[in-house]
């Protein structure tokens, strides 16, 4: 994930069947994988090493861990363990969070979530600032960044500089408020200085994930060129 | 969990047969069980009903959900199918996050993280009190608050009033400064107002589960009568 741009695609969905499918559909349009809870939960860390069979592409357990750093510790061993490419944390773990995430997390890369894409998500800018700052003071490969909320993907990557990893969320379906029309379109935030931006429902609840997924690559692709 | 005080046990035993075997010992003196997510992510939401085999004691997943409303509900969901009693959420995922989880949990119960056990976890009291504020106004069921950190029970208890759970955690083992020499004592978090005490490794990682788990119970009874 460190050299690549692109769609990182928020595998959320249940069915483990229909997971594999869309997977080999989408796989050669994506750069990378988030595997989240909702799927965690259902299938357990286990599931990683079946995908893997399927893409070999890199996976992020997007954990949003929020523990004591013991805690911390021994979960990103066994995410490790498993075959995650890489972690996501939540920010306020804070530094003896991080050290013991680092303690197991081999090569592979650590992320930290920042901020919520919606509007009423109690993280405020200056704790999501003091969660980036963390995340450059400790050395962090990348964080993540809700593309939903203006002017925010500029501000972070001016923060953190051209060599942290900037992943995006909130693209195509999500909105900051209720009553907003749309969510930011595709290729919009790696337009602002993201990285990858994270694209879930508009590929895999199209009605041909495929076709979703290499517009968004055509897109993305055209931005980058 | 609604009228019974007592022992909360943090389960978090990654080795299926000896948790299973801990929990054999233990549960005559425990009021509940905690699955956090080292289980969950090892073994996945399906051993919330293995455990209903062993013990008919209410079962907390201990997620600490920090996700936009939708994931939340939908992993609400899921728990709750897979025999949750409880579930408990981060603070910081706001009213739409809450309101999701609410319109899956039917009876169960909905318990909300406030602040870490650590000294550097990066949430304040003042960030802390807000997600209480939040548990009372959208009368969540109970709270977590951590017995490490000093005057934090009654001062909470006054915030909430009587009818919150309060479930403390931190006790015995963990501390909030590296050199204290010890953590918060069995009984100590009961005596200053919590309904439960978490307790985890004072009990799992004692050479007879048996023996400590029947010490903390009698300790925390001779408070209660």
């Amino acid at each position: 994930m460190k050299s690549k741009k692109g769609i990182l695609f928020a595998a959320d969905i249940l069915d483990k069947n229909k997971l594999f499918n869309v997977l080999e559909e989408v796989k050669p349009y994506i750069s990378a994988i988030k595997i989240g809870n909702l799927v965690l939960y259902q299938h357990s860390l286990s599931i990683i090493k079946e995908i893997k069979k399927i893409a070999s592409i890199p996976i992020l357990a997007d954990l949003k861990l929020l523990d004591m750093p013991n805690m911390v510790g021994k979960i990103t061993k066994n995410a490790v363990d498993a075959g995650a490419d890489g972690i996501m944390v939540a920010g306020s773990i804070g530094i003896e969070g991080i050290l013991e995430c680092k303690k197991y997390l081999n090569n592979n890369l650590l992320f930290v979530f920042t901020q919520f894409t919606h509007c009423d998500g109690l993280i405020t800018e200056d704790e999501a600032n003091q969660y980036i700052q963390l995340a450059i003071d400790m050395k962090c490969d990348g964080v993540q960044v809700p593309a939903t909320v203006k002017n925010r993907i500029p501000k972070v990557r001016n923060m953190v500089g051209p060599d942290v990893i900037l992943i995006s969320c909130g693209i195509g379906t999500q909105k900051y408020f209720e009553n907003e029309t749309e969510g930011p379109s595709i290729g919009s935030a790696i337009q602002l200085g993201a990285d990858y931006e994270i694209i879930g429902r508009s590929i895999y609840q199209n009605s041909s994930p495929m076709n979703a997924a290499r517009a968004a690559y055509n897109i993305i692709l055209g931005i980058l060129e």
